[in-house]
């Protein structure tokens, strides 16, 4: 079932994705092309205090054209830990640090086309700080209870793959009646 | 918040993805490069047997070197009905026809760079039929019961964003208890 890599048929570097197409044998022999875009993965934190809240941030998401709202995350630094790099994505988008950190999941975002893996944290035992939004990103964030953030989900409003894992994780995990 | 377009940097054709990378303004004035990754858009179809077993397919994924367990799903055609889509998907991959088919939700699965939209679909009423599978795809399926599907999302073996996202949601929907 495993595809073997043959040959790089076209790479383009973006800023920080690279394209590439390589063309590949299959299991059975036969050639195939495929399209893939290598990411360096990322951090997501679903933050929630003590009063069952969680950290949202509104953002515009050029590729899609609209202004979403996401959990916390980030792109990985090379090497970079990865509670390290949560930690440094919760506080530049939010301003707050945590005490407590919980891997909850990893996942790929897109296996067909690209290797962008995000590692999920539970983080709580929040406490409010200063936030510092990296240069290039123009960042809101909000405190809405996960009951609230679960129905944002269930309408549409939320459409961001990493958050409804999240939430619906959370929603499970405790168990919330809706 | 908006980031207007402001040129084309790079662009390049896949096999069924553009990689463009551009140059914007963002609603501060200030000039970004966004790298953005066009993709056609796509269909999963969560489908669930009378006996609450969900139909997973595993395969190859070249971008992340793995083999995956994932649910049906594939790329929208030009100007395609979704339903439409996600028959001939389900059909193509198991061979299974669905008499029922009710739309749970869409969302984007990496919005940070790509436009990739996933319209996620429940099916019901199975019935099961020859499978075609598409010839640049190798394609097999098992029929799991939902909580051994939980199951491997929680202990790491599901690595699918949408496999995970459509696994949680039905987890809620039929109040499993695990």
């Amino acid at each position: 079932m495993e595809e073997k890599f043959s040959k790089i048929l076209l790479q383009k570097e973006g800023s920080f994705i690279t394209f590439r197409q390589d063309e590949v044998i299959m299991s059975n022999g036969k050639k195939a092309i495929r399209d893939t875009v290598q990411h360096p993965g990322a951090v997501a934190v679903l933050a929630c205090t003590s009063q069952e809240e969680i950290l949202l941030v509104k953002q515009y998401r050029y590729p899609i054209g609209r202004i979403t709202w996401e959990i916390p995350a980030g792109k990985l630094e090379r090497g970079e830990d990865l509670v390290r790099c949560a930690q440094r994505e919760l506080a530049e988008e939010t301003g707050f640090t945590a005490a407590n950190w919980q891997k909850l999941i990893s996942f790929y975002t897109a296996p067909g086309f690209s290797n962008e893996i995000i590692h999920l944290y539970l983080a709580t035992d929040l406490q409010e700080k200063q936030a510092s939004p990296d240069p290039d990103e123009i960042i809101e964030y909000v405190k809405l209870p996960l009951a609230k953030v679960y129905q944002k989900v269930k309408n549409g409003e939320i459409i961001d793959a990493k958050t409804i894992i999240g939430v619906l994780w959370l929603v499970k995990l405790k168990g919330l009646e809706t």
